[in-house]
């Protein structure tokens, strides 16, 4: 990076490549080659009240679960984002076009990892996206969130009623604890599943490397039910994504869902006929999507039948169907150049 | 094509020519020139349950009709896929903006043609978007397709229930002789309107050379109404598309309503005050669009009023209203670019 | 600009600069630098109708309010677009990330600004987006037009119901006066609130320049009510929109809100817990966005709780909340690049 960002800029409006942040005064684009995140956050600054809070040995998430009415079940989480090893094409094939995917696909995500009680041991490797949480309304989730990467990360949910400290989010000089969770550190969100939070959503990164972190893959489903709702037989998370060569230090973009690229490296998902199946379907990078599935079709709320969908960043959205018509099916971004890089993937049907 | 695909990718990044697709190991991106759809299909594998079906004379249509429950209505339709030349701005004209349209306008397209019985003769010449395929709830649709393109192609219905090999869809190794007609080849989809099916929809290659047929013009429009349902008075099926250069050997992208390019050359719909009027728009290129129409709003299914409507590529909507407002207006994408490039056309209410 | 299109036509796509529009034959593009929209105009040729009515005289306005039936309230706006110098970030500060935002950020756009009754003297400064238009259904909107800049330019509403010569858009030969209000004269556009236009809209510029004046400021809210509904206690506008260099004159596109970009520079909303708050957002420009709210989210028509959500060019859409949730929250266009380069904000709740 330049020293004059202003020139910066102008060079970037010739080169074409996008924007991605400015952090620190310094502009982060797309065509930079790989972005040094670790790096870039050693010139953030720590907020007065993340240091304070600190100082002071505070815990706001204690603070908020003593200030909330007793009644609700708490569901508790222990959550640590981590560095990951990540191949987003193992089989170096793309089954939709039967040929294969050559270049390395291997490079260093940021995953959530969730633990055993207490950060005892791990119950899974770090993933991307992260572990499912899930809770029924009227229930109070508490994750507690350990930091083991190099840089400042967070942890902000949608949909989901949480107070203000409890946000997650980088704010510049307003920024609270849970908003600049440093390395090794750890802090406990509290989040209410009140009534009128039921869907399904997003957690993510919000913190001051945004949206460096979220490229990475600092991003996993939440889910709210109605209480004592039934579950599905068969459900489905399905994020759709891209890594940038930026983030990646690869070759190309790679359109992916669930942080792989092409069918019979995506999720297979599988289900049988007669059985009740949810799709729940996320989108978490700068593009906008269409989500198709083949040989099947679904009511939205307001009673359109569908089978493809448009959604866009941070979007999410759920529905059911009962499975009826055996065989194998594609399900994919039907942006035909998105689907081209790898956002597709098989649907079994037995 | 450079002999290593690795570079190439590293140059597309540089040289800012998106990716529509990899064929045989092919990069195919649209700053490479006019596509030689042909000479690369020459190089695609046919796929073993095709030769397989071909060898042993299988009918899968046949099949799938001779498995259905008796009783409902049957409506069979003879279509071919042939080459066509296409002009995109036949007047050379832009209505909107008063001014010509420079430069070459024609091409050789892909287009679906619609025939008489056992392919007798042309019912008219093969067109952009193909001709329309409709049922009512209840219905079998069975398509004659017959292949007369150098290419191997299919068509994929949306929204219609179909079993898995009346897919249409390449599926590389699983390929059913339904995703991969070639040459001179005809086969008879069998496609079911099942309750739960109705809605305006779209069907399109999804071959082996996807998305290149596409982009060259093989998609139309499938509406399955209600049972008895009564018809509009006027009624419009309009496709928001683009023609690329890299597809047209043309020099610039035309953003296209059904394979034309600015008002004048794209539909001039015509309705008279009183009647009940039909809309169904369709998206199906690498873009978002908006749909508008000047003087007129419409109710959604959820109740909200609009006059303007976001969709994505392979999105369908419909919409009624019942004209009471004369005059000349347009219709148009509301993304200003696509507007300004051909997206836009008449609506005479007299 | 070169004196050929064609190859004027090849360069953009080589250069990657983003076709705007073709004006008088002229391309003109993203990568031009500063675009001379005055100096365009004047190549650009006066419809036969609006020489004709300018020569006889006619008020069209006048005939249209005549032939309506006597009965609702009119609610009459005097209006005129007028330059005014903008500063887009005048902090230079984005308090979101906590840091300087670099270089210039004024420069000379148009604005909508509102006058009392017969233009004696102006409410305020002209702004970007224009004043609010409000109605109740059943009412008539009568605004007078004084198009105070060297360009022709017009009003065209969404939404409303209007008769056709109250359009407000250029049509080629077919304009009507409203569709091209020439420099230093006034038009009078009447619009009629009717049953079925409820909603939030826009209105904005489509003369002859479409869509260069849109691009510099000229868009404004348009809301009709229901007959005798409250208002919300606290309520607000929020245009997404951008600033790019070719209408500037500045180094890189600004994505803004209300023509403002960065936090502490884009509206800063405040309400109180308890407040019914009503959220009206709007797009224009050649993205799509999404809207999202921190630590809130609310209900669609269709029944669905939604905290995020897609627009596109041109959409509108509403929603309601009653506020519970104390604090400091980011409203914000989730495209992460979007997000980065301006368009995020502050809600205050008390």
């Amino acid at each position: 990076m330049g020293p004059d960002p202003i020139d910066r800029r102008g060079f970037l409006a010739l080169s074409g490549g996008a924007l991605l942040c400015t952090i620190a005064g310094q502009e982060v684009a797309t065509d930079e080659g790989q972005i040094d995140v670790e790096g870039l956050s050693r010139q953030v600054k720590v907020p007065p009240k993340v240091t304070a809070a600190e100082w002071r040995g505070e815990d706001a998430g204690a603070r908020r679960l003593a200030a909330l009415p007793s009644g609700g079940t708490t569901r508790e989480y222990w959550i640590a984002a981590e560095p990951v090893q990540w191949d987003i094409v193992p089989t170096h094939r793309d089954q939709m076009m039967a040929q294969k995917v050559k270049g390395r696909s291997k490079f260093g995500a940021y995953g959530y990892r969730p633990y055993s009680a207490g950060f005892k041991s791990p119950l899974g490797k770090a993933t991307v996206p992260g572990p499912l949480i899930e809770a029924e309304v009227g229930d109070t989730i508490v994750v507690h969130f350990r930091n083991k990467l190099q840089a400042p990360v967070t942890m902000h949910p949608h949909g989901i009623f949480y107070a203000n400290e409890m946000d997650g989010a980088y704010k510049g000089k307003w920024t609270d604890p849970g908003g600049f969770v440093q390395r090794n550190r750890t802090f406990t969100y509290v989040w209410e599943a009140q009534e009128g939070t039921e869907g399904s959503w997003l957690y993510h990164d919000h913190g001051p490397m945004d949206p460096l972190p979220v490229f990475k893959g600092l991003f996993g489903p939440l889910v709210i039910r109605k209480r004592g709702e039934a579950r599905p037989d068969a459900e489905f998370f399905l994020a759709f994504h891209t890594f940038d060569p930026s983030i990646t230090g690869l070759q190309g973009t790679f359109y992916c869902v669930n942080g792989k690229a092409y069918a019979g490296n995506t999720p297979t998902l599988e289900a049988r006929v007669g059985q009740r199946v949810g799709f729940h379907v996320y989108g978490i990078d700068n593009f906008f999507h269409t989500f198709h599935l083949h040989g099947h079709r679904w009511s939205e709320p307001d009673g359109r039948i569908v089978d493809n969908k448009t959604f866009g960043p941070a979007d999410s959205f759920s529905f059911e169907l009962v499975e009826d018509n055996p065989g194998r099916w594609f399900y994919h971004c039907h942006v035909f150049q998105h689907l081209h890089q790898g956002m597709n993937g098989w649907y079994l049907v037995s």
